[in-house]
């Protein structure tokens, strides 16, 4: 369907994928857990009457702030990402009970459409009259965007046009109010989302109209005059203290191919990021591949928390100063997380490069799982790095965007194992899977058996089926060490056939040919930068793309009080007891004593340590047994 | 004038004492720079013409609140502060410029004043009819403590009654309005202070009745059925989500006398307990003093920044959790110094005790010191422990309770230096200064002769006229060792003379007696107490009474990137070219480099440490020179 006809790396489409390993019981949760809560939380909240046309318009339930904003006005996009996530639980499994719902909601969007194609509750309902005067805030090209993102994903699991053909029209209104052409108005979206939203529908149909209008929001964000100034003035807005009116909060401080620093709200950056990706991977526009490589170098090598996390401050819920890392009161919201591995994938589409590979991994593994419960019934906003108890998972939140993320990253996290090119196959993550593409001609199956991210062998058995030859690249993660690989049994030599950190293989394969990789999860101690002022003087553990943490529950003393050496030899051990089955990390380390420091605050000798044992477990598990503190940056013993 | 004959110690009349040295130096900034600012800005915010009740009702300046406070209620207390403060720079050097100011005020009050004696300009000119509504939050009888103190300042430094006859009526209408008799509202301050000042007008005149007012509120704080409850029904208040909602905040939680953790809002609590060591002074109560060791043990061994700061948190101002001691965030306010200094003062006068004095000192030095610049024209609000140099002193603030408090605490340290009992004199500071003092029947004049807290030798020349014996007590230092004393030459043997902590000759002296006092000034390094996480793995650096930091002027690397051995030898050297002159502390360590580290956040391997050498100076004289990074705690070397 794609215009491009380059090498470039697509995500294969989710009925291609089975699912098992480590992921089936985070879809499991998910399935059991998330989905019915996304819906109940819905209606609980208003959502839905919200919606419905057929109720009484309801009353205002989320004050209305000092833009004129509420939260309320993003409820569209809450239905668009339940009806996402629920498309690709039907993917993953028919379920006619999660399709009658969806159905039920796409009816109650028909109903809401209006003859101009115009769909939004809020503007339609609650504020009828004022729709489009206020891009900056109001979030109507942002619940456009989830929509289409639903409306995509529920056509490519059942067939069904209705909710596609809905938006379709919408589309088409927003492209006549919207464009360069005489009487059109120059805006674009103050919450990015809608870019990539059009993306995905272009490489679903190959409407060119689609990609056009999604390459004019890009090309036409922070061009002076600025659409916001100008909105901002119509509207009569006088002094705005809200962090949304400095244009670097949306990215639209100065057009986007001349941005080379991740500024502003980070959910916000990272949706454009892949909409401008997508847009680079289908135009072969290298200038905004340019940009992309450049906000990317600024984001991992100045801003980008242990977890794959981003964005330290509440005020701005983003960006604030080079190496500013607070651990307690890291903002770090797990949307971010989820728009980051958005944007990791779509690097990838470039070609295989365990570069962006890496952060996709260590985002999806530490920053977005944590926003979940083992359950799936409880969920963060915020991932701080050291909590003192008091920071737990909430049932719901009045800003509900994580939970329906969560649920729709996690039940299509098979399209993110895998991509594939016109000849090539790539796999990004390991996880126990079949894969089925369709490929030179011929059919090609991948099956992927593994214990990662707890055990670094991978077995993948290939299957082909009238097919030449084609490529098959496997990621060497960037953080392992010593890894081997054979084919048949018989030993690959790494250096001579990794490109980008992926074994790449371009070779006529056998039907039963099996590439075996051992990634050694050794456990590794990590210093951070220099200039990370709140780390100064303490250490973290990972192993394989797992961050590590110390957790109350198994290491009964206050975590601040523990020093560890930094050649310490943590020992990898399993309990299956624990936290659905973990490895956790156990070492000695010492403890500051508080026995004998007697009853003032300070004092001239250094207090005694004392001997001890401590055991991490691995951050995205943390708080899922009773309140207690947390620690991911330790201490390190200076102590003699 | 003290119905109380016992051997409790008093500070000294402001007259009585002549300040040089030090402090002479921070006077005349006050005198200078700071009491010209008061008047300005007072004017400026529209303060004065919410007193003139010749000029129109005002309009809102400042909004009001949820509880329907605003910070306008309480400018009463700013005019009250101003002329407490300039009252005391009249009784060191008399100006009728400045009394000229003061008449000018204390005319508008007594215009301000109504026939039945009340007297507050909110209420009376904004707000009519709402007098006595709010005590909880609408600063009342806060405002009448602040004029109190002001007038018997303006007395004992003038003889002028005006202002003092003015106070008087609006107390008999206080008196009238609230206590245990019938018709009377059981009603106490929801900010303390009017408790204190009572008592220090009873000191003044001896009236019982100021002091069973005082008694009244303290033993009326915390009963059941709560006031502040009754009185926000009766206002018809529903949810209050005010941090004030919460008794805590008020010290209104529990009866005083049941009270043993320090709570709630910083300033509050520190004039509460001023207020309770004055009653407990005056009337003998024994369960008053035992609450307020209690509270002090409490302060003292779980929230007290090495600043003398306290109140870690914005939200309410005050207090948190045990051992929480954020550096970046610290709230610390000046305010709560200062509050704290009264209160030290006050338990000094159970008789000189060198663990009051010691964090007396501590604060005044450090926490207090740090709210003012060196000229006195600038002021900080907040006191962090470490700053990325955004932290800087403002030349006003919207609630500007900080300056005049710094300026009538500066203004009048004369009366922190020396404490009077019947026939006792305690020098509890340290400065060059002459204090007259009536005792035994006979005059007696001490001179100290020191450049403390540059260096640690004091010279106490002691003149006597007719005078039979007295005892002498000068402090030794908590924090000091191996001090030494000799009397007119001769070694005096500390061990067996000195009593909490006080050096304490009973004898009779001589006229040209001299007591030298050498106090050696080492530097010491100090160790945080195991459980404060925001110091793991860090240490402090103090000599004498002063805390030391580094600051980016001195030390042209992000402080973060230092690394200090806990044995490491530091250096004083007076610098007279920097900071108007002080002693700064030099040292050899090490710097983490960036050099060599990559572009990555995170790695495997110990940064390198290279070798640097350091300067630290008296925290209290930072962010004096261009912007730039402060740091208190300093990451222990822990590499080999």
């Amino acid at each position: 369907m794609s215009v491009s006809e380059s090498h470039t790396y697509r995500p294969p489409s989710l009925p291609q994928i089975s699912v098992g390993g480590f992921w089936r019981s985070r879809i499991a949760a998910v399935r059991e857990h998330t989905a019915p809560v996304l819906y109940e939380r819905a209606v609980a909240a208003g959502t839905l009457d919200q919606v419905d046309v057929d109720k009484p318009v309801p009353e205002l339930r989320i004050p209305i702030g000092p833009s004129g904003d509420t939260q309320q006005m993003f409820w569209d996009s809450d239905i668009g990402k339940i009806i996402e996530a629920y498309a690709y639980l039907v993917s993953d499994k028919r379920d006619p009970a999660i399709e009658e719902r969806v159905d039920y909601l796409v009816g109650l969007l028909k109903k809401l459409q209006q003859p101009d194609g115009y769909l939004n509750s809020w503007f339609t309902r609650m504020q009828p009259g004022k729709r489009w005067t206020n891009l900056r805030d109001c979030h109507e090209m942002y619940n456009a965007g989830h929509l289409l993102e639903g409306a995509v994903a529920y056509y490519q699991a059942t067939g069904k046009r209705e909710f596609l053909d809905i938006m379709e029209r919408y589309l088409d209104h927003i492209a006549d109010q919207f464009g360069t052409g005489e009487g059109q108005k120059r805006g674009y979206p103050g919450h990015e989302e809608l870019e990539l939203a059009l993306m995905s529908l272009y490489r679903l149909t190959g409407d060119q109209k689609r990609l056009d209008l999604a390459s004019y929001f890009i090309n036409e964000r922070g061009r002076l005059p600025h659409y916001f100034d100008q909105e901002a003035a119509d509207r009569g807005e006088k002094v705005n203290k809200r962090p949304s009116a400095n244009h670097e909060y949306s990215q639209s401080h100065k057009p986007v191919r001349e941005q080379d620093k991740v500024v502003g709200h980070a959910v916000r950056a990272m949706y454009l990021y892949s909409g401008m990706a997508d847009v680079a991977m289908e135009t072969g526009d290298d200038s905004l591949r340019q940009a992309l490589d450049k906000l990317w170098d600024d984001l991992t090598s100045k801003r980008l928390y242990l977890t794959g996390g981003m964005g330290p401050s509440k005020e701005n819920e983003g960006f604030t100063a080079d190496y500013d890392f607070p651990n307690e009161s890291a903002y770090a919201e797990t949307c971010a997380s989820i728009g980051l591995v958005f944007w990791a994938r779509r690097m990838l589409g470039f070609g295989p490069n365990t570069r962006y590979a890496d952060v996709m991994e260590q985002a999806l593994y530490n920053g977005v799982l944590s926003g979940m419960s083992l359950d799936g019934a409880k969920f963060f906003y915020e991932n701080p790095l050291e909590s003192r108890g008091d920071h737990r998972r909430w049932e719901w939140h009045q800003c509900p965007c994580c939970p329906p993320n969560l649920a729709r990253l996690t039940a299509s996290i098979g399209t993110y194992i895998y991509g594939q090119s016109e000849n090539g196959i790539a796999v990004h993550l390991f996880c126990d899977s079949t894969g089925h593409f369709d490929i030179a001609g011929g059919k090609v199956t991948l099956t992927q058996e593994t214990r990662y991210p707890w055990d670094g062998k991978v077995a993948i058995r290939v299957g082909v089926e009238n097919v030449d030859r084609f490529t098959l690249s496997a990621r060497i993660p960037g953080w392992s060490r010593n890894t081997t690989a054979t084919l048949n049994g018989d030993k690959v030599e790494l250096e001579m056939n990794v490109q980008d950190g992926y074994l790449t293989l371009d070779r006529q394969w056998k039907d039963g040919d099996i590439l075996v990789l051992t990634i050694p999860l050794d456990t590794r101690v990590i210093w951070p930068h220099p200039e990370i002022r709140q780390n100064a003087g303490r250490i973290a553990l990972a192993r394989g793309p797992l961050l590590y943490c110390l957790a109350s529950a198994d290491n009964p003393f206050p975590l601040n009080r523990i020093r560890v050496r930094p050649d310490t030899s943590f020992v990898p051990e399993f309990r299956q007891d624990i936290l659905d089955g973990v490895t956790v990390l156990k070492a000695p380390a010492r403890l500051v004593a508080t026995e004998g420091w007697g009853t003032t605050l300070y004092r001239e000798s250094a207090p005694l340590l004392v001997d001890t044992t401590i055991t991490a477990v691995p951050y995205f598990a943390w708080d899922n047994r009773e309140a207690g503190e947390m620690l991911v940056w330790m201490p390190v013993d200076s102590q003699g």
